[in-house]
């Protein structure tokens, strides 16, 4: 069975709603970021990142959120949260996930893990300053992209279940969602999926 | 025909060799960062978030490295760049390339594009002093779990080419490769891929 390593308000709950949504059969183990629980020792021996999420498989560890949502798809092909079928749509998916793994995401840590790419607190700050900018200009560009009803057109996919993660940051990086009308409505809409709902309170709840 | 939009000393050069390894029929254009062609209002119409790699295919362009690695395999499957009869082992191929374009590409970036995370130039200058900690510490984690000839073991795959593509930035970055041999030997074994050369030179020349 598959065992996902998560703590919440992270990345971790995009793969955490994948799962559920393909019907896994899967068990979650809640990683307590307070107690620094992802660098201990017993932690980084299997995930030496010391990050969330881990997605422990039969044979060995996955990490990183499009890799592992590439892997449930097509574990749960019949599921449909990707155009698996089609070469370049798939391509499409990834490269949306990528986007969003190393340019939206990597803007919204400068908020709290500025520490990974300085040290002077100045510079720390002066981080946390741009943060409502670098988020914002990331999520401008999707929104000028996004045409709707999903990320890719039509065809819902992992792209949407990923974008509503990180648009859950989107009050605490500075940034007023308002000024995105579709990926707010995007964020609505997805918070009325009842599987959406289920895995948010979940993990809200500490289950 | 595909068509490469690159830059010298990009991430875009992984792109490059992967299409000439898979014996891909296509055309580069070189983009002129000096003269920030990237941002010229043509380039962006093509490509908004203006960067390389973009590439131009039949049915529209694609953007971020390790979704064009995939779509590169999946196009030419008899290269074998790619396990892609192996959902697992293909997962641990985008795990790793998502690592490098997501973690190993942005500590680097913060050496020479600081901006993009901070406008005050002493941020901008303590993020330039935190690279080679920052870059090296990301090596450090790869060489640890490279147990070789390859990235993915015995099979070669794109994992080979980025980190390849990220590791000729390593003394500009402030890292001694002598702290990482296998990823030192690794290089030096890419380098020695004549199609490797030959891209490289390719890009080097302005060819």
């Amino acid at each position: 069975m598959l065992k996902l390593y998560y703590a919440p308000d992270t990345c971790a709950l995009a793969t955490h709603i994948a799962l559920e949504q393909v019907g896994a059969e899967y068990e979650t183990v809640r990683v307590n970021f307070a107690e620094k629980e992802e660098n201990s020792p017993e932690y980084l021996r299997m995930n030496p990142k010391g990050r969330v999420p881990t997605l422990v498989t039969s044979r060995g560890i996955l990490t990183e959120t499009p890799a592992i949502l590439q892997f449930v798809c097509q574990t749960y092909p019949d599921a449909g949260l990707a155009p698996l079928d089609d070469i370049f749509e798939l391509a499409r998916m990834n490269a949306f996930n990528s986007y969003l793994c190393s340019t939206v995401h990597v803007a919204h840590a400068h908020r709290l893990r500025g520490n990974r790419w300085a040290d002077d607190p100045l510079a720390i700050a002066a981080m946390q300053k741009k943060v409502p900018q670098s988020v914002g200009d990331s999520f401008a560009l999707i929104e000028r992209e996004f045409h709707g009803p999903w990320v890719l057109g039509e065809r819902y996919s992992t792209c949407d279940i990923y974008l509503f993660t990180l648009a859950q940051w989107l009050e605490s990086d500075g940034v007023n969602p308002e000024q995105f009308p579709r990926i707010a409505d995007h964020r609505t809409r997805m918070r009325q999926d009842p599987l959406v709902a289920k895995i948010v309170a979940a993990e809200t709840s500490g289950g």
